[in-house]
């Protein structure tokens, strides 16, 4: 399949003009979305990049994200907000929440904040990164539509709620986990649709809740109260499907519960989407010095990574090592695009008369 | 297969007496040590109960734990606590720990603990118990003896690093995910071998890397370098098990970088044990109102367990129910305890001259 490359600045120009111009978005908070959503593009996480857009404007034209409204504190102490996005953008409210984070954790050490009503936050892991900074652990979690089934259920009253996780390891490094609690992301299903990619036995259930492997029945029939995707592990006991369950309600209790907002199984209903997110953000000066906590954890993975392969493997990735060294090779060489959202991103150019970006075909 | 019952008071009171006379644990460490090893028996956990006894005798006497030992805080802010166990025992550093953390969180709303120079802490699902309370979210993690291998790797350079998180649902009932980070317990290993258990492909892998479902050799070879049991996900990237590895790295992160001490794999050597453990308790009314936060938990819990079951299933567990449950059972019918663990308890009882408890066979 061929794919189309365009310069990281005229992919980030684009899409921050789509939003403002197109969706009518604020400046800053055009700036900051496509931000995000390039972001996932140089990671080659690109089904949380700028084929995102159309989604965007799909929840706008529906209602549930409101560019003109501010997010709002309604509770807080020494170590923790709680979130009012008021329907905003996801990115813009998630923005918000890391700037006042940010300034309580100078005095504190510590900041949680829990969110509710708002919006789709893009990739969790941005919000991880950003938080941890350079000396922080910085911790992102969100609750999302209906996708996922319980252990021994079958209707789909879980989100695959993703959470990220990421340490500082230095000169800009960082130990970065970023996975959804379901045993796939959504996205990765949809990317299988699109490029007719068979899936394995034990992603998703069918609506007994049986493993299934048909992909265009499952999101024929996706609007019905019954199958889903399975938690991480799969479908029972046997290799911890009941772990990734446990990991997805915990997810949605410090989303949902701790803000006393939506669960995922009531979100984009009666005209909101409702989502919820959680953050927590930790100096690890709180145990010791910065640096020797950060040489410790360099050399506890490069011992890791160093261990004997898999005779068919010459490499151990660190989460977050894939992800970085594509996002420094897509800084010089150009984000690859596929072909659908290359011409999305020109069909909006010409729609709202933004300057087309300059694609190269790679085969 | 015969299982053997006796009354909870019998067992506390045997195992107390063994760790007090026979091992020469300290009365107050003798009491939380039975207290741990008997709560994981009532939840029926009995890899991680009394069945543990002989293991905590030969760490005494390989001089990795050290009953005499008074643990050490060696830094301390507002928020946190670093803690050298001094390689006293584990049950006994954990309890020091959890004490001060309660004190702490009056004052503070949260309270972070790293731990180094520590030994095996029984279930980590005690400890974030014990501090979830009425009001807390409690967090408990340790990280082991070399056990599992990384994604793509086929050193066992991880442990099985457990992560336990008990989120509090009200009138003594709690939300307690509490799992090891491999796909299974190294302790279900052991009880598949003890009783010759077949056991499915992708647990564990050879030392080529590859799933075998060779036990034996597993065990056999244990000492070797390669081999070991795969993360939670399985051996590769299509169910996930690059999340597993990634949650077990984490856990070592928190609790071995964070105290900057021992990592997984190289715990039980130089004489020492260098069990890392990782401890935080927040208290939900950070976030609002404990009981309408409870409340909305509940709400939840209950409307997903209320969803349609697969047929085979009349119900859904959310983590911590079915050992809940059990526990109430045992204390009121008394505790299972196979053979071979009754013989054990009874032949310490006949070395140290303690009087023996009551058994009654159950077929």
């Amino acid at each position: 399949m061929s794919c189309w490359v365009a310069s990281f600045s005229d992919v980030f120009s684009v899409a921050y003009q789509i939003l403002m111009t197109g969706f009518g978005y604020s400046a800053s908070d055009a700036i900051k979305t496509a931000s995000v959503l390039v972001d996932a593009d140089l990671k080659n996480i690109p089904s949380h990049g700028v084929s995102r857009l159309p989604m965007y404007k799909e929840h706008m034209e529906q209602g549930y994200i409101k560019t003109k409204s501010t997010p709002m504190i309604v509770k807080e102490t020494p170590i923790s907000i709680v979130v009012d996005g008021q329907h905003g953008p996801g990115c813009m409210i998630s923005e918000f929440c890391i700037e006042k984070m940010q300034k309580k954790l100078v005095d504190s050490g510590v900041v949680f904040c829990s969110v509710f009503n708002s919006n789709h936050f893009g990739i969790a892991g941005y919000w991880s990164e950003a938080l941890a900074g350079t000396d922080n652990i910085g911790i992102a979690m969100t609750n999302t539509h209906r996708a996922c089934v319980p252990t021994f259920g079958r209707e789909k009253v879980l989100g695959t709620n993703p959470l990220a996780v990421a340490f500082p390891l230095g000169k800009g490094n960082m130990f970065s986990l970023d996975m959804a609690t379901s045993v796939v992301s959504f996205n990765k299903l949809e990317v299988c649709r699109d490029r007719h990619f068979p899936i394995p036995e034990n992603w998703i259930a069918n609506e007994e809740g049986r493993s299934t492997t048909d992909l265009n029945s499952f999101f024929r029939h996706f609007a019905r109260a019954c199958g889903g995707l399975y938690p991480l592990g799969g479908p029972n006991m046997m290799y911890g499907g009941h772990k990734g369950f446990g990991l997805n309600l915990l997810v949605e209790l410090l989303c949902s519960s701790l803000s006393q907002g939506v669960p995922s199984f009531c979100t984009f209903d009666e005209g909101t989407s409702g989502i919820s997110h959680f953050f927590a953000v930790i100096n690890i000066e709180a145990f010791g010095p910065a640096s020797a906590i950060i040489d410790h954890a360099n050399n506890v993975l490069s011992q890791i990574k160093s261990t004997d392969k898999m005779e068919t493997m010459d490499r151990i990735y660190i989460p977050g090592e894939k992800e970085f060294e594509s996002r420094e090779r897509g800084m010089k060489e150009g984000i690859q695009l596929d072909s659908s959202t290359k011409d999305m991103l020109l069909k909006f150019c010409a729609d709202y008369d933004i300057e087309k970006p300059s694609f190269k075909e790679r085969k």
